[in-house]
């Protein structure tokens, strides 16, 4: 059964201190019932996608909660994997369709994170780690400073390279109204902004964001026509690794990113350069560059110097990647940015992302990641 | 394609002080493989249903966290849907299989809670209800004892009918070695024990416990011969209603619970009358007498009375409900208990249940809610 995306709707990424989670839900269920021409009713379950309701706002049971913002007591389920609970609750919904137990599902990634002190949101989101890990003091910065470190010494790169990374992205969050930051910056902006786990500096790692992403999902093919333009999935995978970094034999590559890219590559008998457009996990501006390398569009070593030479930079580059902006720029609700990933790609592939539109693209793919890459979980969609 | 239970294997529940979440599961991990004749290398994913980890612990990521226990880095979702996220669990797994996406799927379920004190669980319990119920001050053992309330008052029950559901579990309980209390109590006992929330009383409330149950299941005939007994999964249904008890139209009935049943004896042809052992979820003895009208056990009103007449008790009853102490005398870790419950019906349908065995056993229900009834699954197995 081949399962396709009908309607795809994601908020304004930022500081959302007026709106309720339930109002941002509400919002793009809304926007994406309409795009697909459906009624609530029509809706047959729904997967949401967060990761820190529960520890920080002491709200479980989402899936019901939201159920209830869609209007229909359907079936509901939370799906959480740190980062990765919006791909997560796709995979599932995708799985769900497949059995044959549900027609047509919505799936909604939603975070609300700026509520909260700073403190507060570091030490939620150390949650996504391990005992040995918390019990250490260090913190996802720091976390994702050791894989920088590492790989600046494996690979002789230089922190400027991997800078780059954050000036393509913004570039690209400055092209996205949707975005949370969307002004343009340079290598010497990052290089003069304050570190926060040494080498990885403020401008390389992504802000702490509200924001909710929905896309309805189905493999009638019936259904499939309320849509102009259905977008094909045609790769779905997940791949796990070790919870604690230190477990790991290199930090200079993602096992479980290896793992689910090569499934999805396999799967569809693609290559990487039969990407046209990726959404990338770059919750630092190192996460891009080994994902580059990772799946497969940048040789080992060369992720940080090809982000700089513009070869994945919109006009400049053949594979671009976060046209949306990334987690960087366009902004990282920790479980709605999985599923804000396909909404952009979806827009790509529709030739809908107006100023960012990548040409010709055809094939997307999306790569979200949990925990210091202890699960990824990767789509592939076409036109 | 039929799904298949092979092995399943429960801890004892209780307060586990000196064990932690990781050797809970590899316990039961390590019991359903060898019942399994399966290597950890044969499993494809985990599912894992646990609903507080991250709001008493701050370890969220779990699927991760387990499937480094079972020795081998498989893709790993975490469900979470209240005191319902070990049936969301089993359901999940179910439909990665029927998609084709994965052959052999362990799931589990898993709580730790007597670690923290009373107040902290009461406080983290109420994650999911709704920020009104939170606001209004109300607790768990209050929203279910105005559903007793209202019951009573309807149907002109007293609470020493409603007493007798504990009185038959603890019975039951008192058979089964992993149970938490093993101890009979009698009516008076009940009515003597302290009022929690008026008109229920200690003795009507399941316990705080720590547990972990698993089990495998897999859709494809060879994999099956690995299990001698393999049991068969011909229904899994989830249903939702309001997170407010306060926007039902009915306090005496779950909507959800309806809905979920309705929907399992309708695939499967079967009537309640059909089913010969059941597991209820009986969080509050109230919640048994209701579940048990819902499912269609008893008529509406007379669930208390049925029950105070033996007409569900091992060696006297026809539909035996909660043979293994239910979530009051076998306890109720929260994540685990939808699991535990799968794990009681596969024994009695393979006549492995020793002396709580009901004879001739061959179709068997599961019942697992969230919330005050806000979610629900159903799970009808047979030998």
């Amino acid at each position: 059964m081949n399962i396709s995306i009908l309607g795809a709707a994601t908020t304004k990424f930022g500081e959302l201190w007026s709106v309720s989670p339930r109002e941002l839900a509400r919002t793009v269920f809304s926007e994406a019932l309409t795009a697909s021409n459906l009624k609530p009713q029509e809706i047959d379950a729904l997967f949401v996608g967060n990761m820190l309701s529960g520890i920080l706002g002491n709200q479980a049971n989402l899936g019901s909660l939201f159920a209830e913002e869609l209007g229909v007591y359907v079936p509901a389920f939370r799906l959480e994997g740190a980062c990765a609970s919006g791909g997560l609750a796709l995979h599932s919904g995708i799985n769900s369709i497949r059995a044959g137990q549900y027609k047509v599902v919505m799936v909604l990634g939603i975070e609300k994170m700026t509520d909260h002190t700073q403190d507060e949101i570091t030490h939620a989101l150390m949650a996504a780690g391990s005992d040995e890990e918390r019990a250490s003091g260090v913190t996802f910065p720091g976390l994702y400073a050791l894989i920088a470190r590492a790989y600046m010494q494996e690979y002789k790169v230089g922190e400027e390279d991997i800078a780059s990374v954050s000036v393509k992205n913004h570039y690209h969050g400055s092209l996205n109204p949707k975005a949370q930051f969307q002004a343009p910056i340079t290598v010497e902006e990052v290089m003069k902004s304050g570190k926060i786990a040494d080498p990885l500096r403020l401008l390389d790692c992504s802000p702490i964001s509200d924001g909710a992403s929905a896309i309805i999902i189905t493999g009638d093919e019936k259904v499939k026509k309320r849509h102009s333009k259905p977008i094909q999935i045609i790769a779905s995978e997940v791949a796990t690794d070790s919870l604690s970094l230190c477990d790991r034999k290199s930090f200079t590559s993602l096992l479980s990113v290896v793992k689910a890219g090569d499934a999805a590559y396999k799967k569809t008998g693609l290559k990487p350069e039969d990407i046209d457009v990726a959404e990338l996990h770059d919750c630092f501006s190192i996460a891009e560059v080994i994902a580059t390398e990772d799946l497969g569009f940048s040789r080992r070593g060369e992720g940080a110097s090809d982000i700089a030479d513009g070869k994945h930079t919109l006009n400049t580059g053949k594979i671009i990647t976060n046209s949306s902006g990334g987690l960087k720029a366009c902004g990282h609700p920790v479980g709605a940015t999985g599923v804000k990933q396909i909404v952009e790609i979806v827009e790509q592939l529709r030739h809908e992302a107006g100023i960012r539109q990548v040409p010709k693209a055809r094939i997307g793919l999306c790569h979200n990641v949990g925990g210091s890459g202890t699960i990824a979980v990767i789509h592939i969609l076409q036109k």
